[in-house]
């Protein structure tokens, strides 16, 4: 037998525009911002089909697995694609956008992805912002993974279409997610035939029928549970402050760093330059006779909770990913994580310091 | 790894005086109504507690296992009980209690329950409330399991204390229950040196804080969610209407009764005359050679959800309970109660009809 | 200060296959469910974009708004269209639509919308289906606001692609809907070289990822929440049994029509024909003298709550629509938006008669 | 219209007895956690209705208003009961305690508050057990306001009855709360004949019925969703890691302090000695010509969901209180709740520094 628990009265348009400007506060950000109702794969691919066309060249910066997809879009809608691709174990420099640039005057769209969870490295976008800027491509980004665990400013930084979800360093729920829009940008998208137009995937729609509507009507009912629960994680970090939230994850991904290096057992940061390593999640290189995978196996084994992966693809060998984003950018999932990690070393052989990786974890909190 | 909903702002007075109201327009009463913040035992026992003493002459009719409890507590306050018990499978007559009445002319409390979930039998507190009142005794009503279930008019029938809670007939939460109290009972109350005060159980000290205070301050922290929950329930019985809600209760009660009926293996109504048959619940009594426990084991066993139970204590080799209160006052529980208690009475020997059981409950929805 | 409520476990792809299997059985069909993450014009817009394409010759049946919409897409999709419209206050009949597939041969897909919410008619779609059968077309059918209104039997009638979502009928959220796909739609995708792929938009992503994958892995993090009231509201359609809800349906559709008739004041069913009215909403064409508008907005300055809408785009003078479906296929919620109706027409100066309107609901209810 | 969001499947006696392991462990307790289905008040009368009586001396120690509750129900079980008040802006002393124990060596049970939200202080409870375990009383304790908020060892302490609510530092519902009962508690309870038996303040009916009959049947229908918000609250702080919470109370409690300090204004901590300030709240002594309630409402008209309060009572005129728990410890809300503060000084003419204040919250907070 089941009891109904709660009833809902219908999500208003003023609700969904208080929520609009909440996030744009939450962005520093004159722009529109248009809430989309689907994952944020949604928003990403609106954002390069509405941008992109044959007439389209686009510098599609690679730094993991996300920017083969936009690629991939890219191609679709007619561009020609330059790809700029890097290691996924480092950031992308400023002098190499600005050197794919000056080869390739013609380029108009530059696709970006800020923070890479998958890879755990994240990109210099305020100095990226400059070079394209001053070259005066539009400007795209992916920053799923950015916002609220480090700074992300889109205005400051000349980002004319950035893309945010609220379900990593926010701690909300995945089904509804966000794209900031330059004036520049609503430009680019009108002027283009082939943006989607009637379609689940137009940000036009939202233009033309929500924001230049006066935000009177949605363009379809809202998925409203998620709305609110993006309502409830907005307030949450409102509360706390964006620093504040912004300092756990930073705080996180140093002491997961600190911990993996103490915990030793052949583990090294797959990022080496900590000043390309995201807040969002750390990725450890585990040693050549080690399996990444089986290693997570064993640590899920004992906590399936746990906040860890193996690598994706080609890197679920090598690579381990701890997460440590929303209510997981705390010092007790940093600890569970990287002793449950040590544990399954040790029992793979390996010679461990679970001790000494709490204790680094713990000087690392404090300092 | 979970992620949080949704963050809730207090509940504040004037939401739960609200609440208070709507619940005396339910029960068309005038008095006050007092929500408390526990299960409907908490009210029931502040009542008795509230309105008993050593000076106090109770009459306790008895038609199930609460006049028991009932019983219990009035002779702990040190008051003299009349028991005025009745088979469980019949009501109480309005004759029996005059006599008790006219035997006893200090009696001046009468507790009563007015439906029985337990034993699925309904008292005729109309009638019974005129002959009380003509006697002058305060009368409190235990309407637990009739409260939107069958008609419940404390003010007309001079009911003077109706304890209600919403986790039956109104399907809404078990946590949080209320007291209809009148003037009278109020004085009772406050004569009363032994009545509960500054305690939980106390129904005064939301008179003389909560109510005398203009439902101004609570009187403590309430238990929001079973608040949100009982507001979500009285949503949806004010908009079905009282009446469709209750006739939702009465159809389930019939039909199931003919059902049973016709579903042969010798199963009677446990409560032979259908007007004292509760709309809450049916009770059935299986043959001699028959276990009720094992029967209703069988059928929980192909689905635990079923709306089955049998008897408690004593009863529980001879009666089964079919519930169809709240969302299960509805045709498809119905036909799912009675065709599976039907499989097992055919599993264990029994030549039943389960076809025409189900013709049976269909005739006598459409009818 | 708020507080939270509830924090939830990641929603797993069984939790989520499991959803799709109950949907399945709900519809009857041995057909692909596949849910998808956002409102139900996203698998709408999904079936007709991967089903057409430049060598497809499309009959879009149109009865209502949603048509257009339908004949867009398929136009922009390159597809020849064949639109055949019917005055929205009728049904198509099944001759028509095989009179226009005999005139053009070539037609290889149909698009036909069940109940139209927005007109009040329903398209009797068996016939249809037989029609399209015969001939050999691949058949679409946006089923959103038939679904647990009226009998609906994608594999029966010969439906290939059939669209449903839960915010209607089904009583449940607006922020995922799903999509029956049959084998032989499957192959039409397939073969379809413009049909979306690694798109928001793509149901060939959910076969070729999810399904053939084993529903092991979901394409991306789901809209938890909109999930678990989906599964909801599924619990609550098998409980009560589908037939009861469908019939809560028929009988709303026929009180709110018997009861508008008695009201009198010169309203008139706009779907003069019973058998083309939807038991989704009933829909009321006003006298001439009179403004639909106006009068809805009189009616819902009383209780904005109430299930009353103007007619939508030409319509908004002359017609008024009366929902009733999910929570609102209630007695209650029936008199209530006549009673307001007929209220407004009376402060605008016509004859009504609400009592006889109430009883005329009450006794279609009871008939 | 509203829609439904979620049913509940019944909560069941093996889930309710995982939350009591759950809590035992955050309390590091061997003895038996009872959860009670009401607010804290409701297990706080059931300790001492259940444990005093007649034979009874108490020690009542008074550091706050509770005190004087607890006080009132002792005398009226009809206990004898020596008071020992010490002013509300200071604590206990053991030696205090081990004076009154000297001078009544017939007392045989202390009732002491931990820490008191409504003044601001915390009393040395690990050393007042070690003299009340010396003198063989049974020790009560109302850990309310500490719970999560500072180190809570009932076992390590002596303590014998703890009672503990979610509502305060572990940031959960208010609906439902826990006693610890040591064996030897449930032995005085058990000898004693005026304890509450067969009845909702009984803590002797959860030892009988529900301890003893193996946890398999609840007393009555839980509060459901309390419940579960029970246990949502837990999960959070068993993934933060007690410690972890327990650090963000005293981080908040000395931002607090060293904020107002920097302030200025004449405001004072009204608890001088910063061993006896609690980390649940801080609170504030304002200038003799300033008056503590208009400050308060000043702060509150610009933003209502500030943290602070007036004191109760006698302290309405000179004791502010900075509430920091649960989602409120946290950098976000002391500083909120301190420029609130200094801005309402400031319009009633006090010169502060407000800047400074947040900078001795920021430097606080690193340190």
């Amino acid at each position: 037998m089941t009891h109904p628990f709660l009833d809902l009265a219908p999500y208003t348009p003023a609700q969904f525009a208080a929520v609009e400007r909440r996030l744009a506060r939450l962005l520093s950000t004159e722009h529109d911002v248009v809430i989309m109702q689907g994952e944020a794969l949604l928003p990403l691919e609106g954002c390069i089909r509405g941008a992109a066309g044959p007439g389209t060249t686009a510098l599609n910066v690679i730094t993991g697995p996300y920017g083969q997809t936009f690629g991939g879009w890219l191609r679709d809608c007619g561009a020609t694609v330059v790809d700029l691709a890097v290691p996924y174990h480092t950031a992308v420099a400023p002098e190499q956008v600005a050197q794919a640039l000056a080869a390739h005057p013609e380029i108009d769209f530059v696709s970006l992805v800020h923070a890479e969870a998958a890879t755990g490295n994240t990109n210099p976008v305020a100095e990226i912002g400059e070079v394209v800027r001053a070259h005066g491509a539009l400007m795209m980004l992916d920053a799923v993974a950015s916002v609220a665990a480090e700074p992300l400013l889109p205005d400051a930084w000349g980002v004319d279409l950035c893309v945010v979800g609220p379900q990593k360093a926010m701690g909300g729920p995945a089904g509804v997610s966000a794209a900031v829009v330059s004036e520049r940008a609503w430009q680019r998208l009108a002027a283009n035939p082939r943006a989607p137009r009637r379609s689940y995937l137009s940000l036009l729609d939202w233009k033309e029928r929500w924001i230049d509507g006066g935000r009177a009507a949605l363009l379809h009912a809202p998925a409203q549970l998620e709305m609110l629960a993006l309502e409830a994680c907005v307030d949450r970090i409102e509360q706390d402050g964006l620093e504040t939230v912004m300092g756990r994850h930073a705080a996180a991904a140093a002491a997961t760093r600190a911990g993996a290096v103490a915990l030793g057992g052949g583990l090294e940061p797959f990022v080496p330059d900590v000043r390309a390593a995201a807040p969002v999640a750390t990725t450890l290189r585990v040693p050549a006779d080690a399996d990444a995978a089986s290693l997570v196996a064993r640590a899920l084994a004992a906590d399936p909770a746990l906040p860890l992966a193996a690598g994706g693809g080609a890197l679920a060998g090598e690579m381990i990913r701890i997460n440590h984003y929303g209510p997981e950018a705390a010092r007790g999932a940093v600890l569970a994580g990287l002793t449950a990690l040590g544990e399954a070393l040790a029992e793979s052989g390996a010679t461990v310091d679970v001790d000494g990786a709490r204790e680094a974890v713990e000087r690392s909190w404090e300092g």
